[in-house]
C-alpha cells in the first residue's frame, strides 16, 4: 500500500483473539469503513495468522490517530474487544522516519 | 509480545508474495533465527492473510534495524525476495513513541 512521503504515523495493533465470535466481522468491517472517513487517515492493512492479528493503521498526525480512536461508535467496539473478543491485545504508536519497497506492477 | 518501554524502533515489513515458494518457509525461520541473534534486537511478530503478510520487528535503535539489514546472509536473503518471492513490498521504519495494551494472562 502506497502512503505519503514520511514523516507520518504508524498505529500497530496486534492482537490474539478469544474463541467468541459474536460480531466480529461485522465490526471489524463497520471499523474499517469508518476509520476511512476520519480526518488524517492514510490506509490500513490487517493480516492474521496463528491466532496472532496485526493490523497496522497509518495516520497523517498523532492527532488524527488519538481523535479516531476517541471516535463514540469505535469506543464502542474497544470495549467490546476488552470484554470479548481479544485475549490480550498491544497498540504501539509510531513515527515513520523513512519508507521504501519495491512493486513490480 | 512484550517489548521495552518506548521509545525504540519498529520496521514494518508488509508485502504480498509471488507464487514461487522454492525455500521461502526454510529461510523465513532461518532469518528469524538469525535476527534473534542481533545485537539490539527486542523481537518480531508476523501474520499473512488474503496474500497481505504483515512481519514487524522491533530494535532498540535505529543503527540495529539497520546493522540487521547489512548482515550479509540476510543481504543474500533480501536478494531472492526480491527476484522471486516477493511481488511487493514495503519497508517502514518507525520510532515508537508510546504503546499500551492487555493481557488477561
Amino acid at each position: 500500500m502506497h502512503t505519503v512521503e514520511p514523516p507520518y504515523v504508524a498505529v500497530i495493533f496486534t492482537s490474539t483473539r478469544t474463541d467468541t465470535d459474536d460480531g466480529y466481522d461485522r465490526t471489524a468491517q463497520r471499523m474499517s469503513q469508518l476509520a476511512a472517513r476520519q480526518p488524517g487517515y492514510l490506509g490500513h492493512e490487517s493480516a492474521r495468522s496463528d491466532g496472532l492479528g496485526i493490523t497496522v493503521s497509518y495516520w497523517a498526525t498523532e492527532a488524527d490517530a488519538q481523535n479516531w480512536k476517541l471516535v463514540s461508535e469505535h469506543r464502542i467496539a474497544q470495549d467490546r474487544g476488552r470484554d470479548t473478543w481479544y485475549r490480550d491485545y498491544s497498540v504501539r504508536i509510531a513515527v515513520v522516519t523513512r519508507a521504501y519497497g519495491m512493486d513490480r506492477r
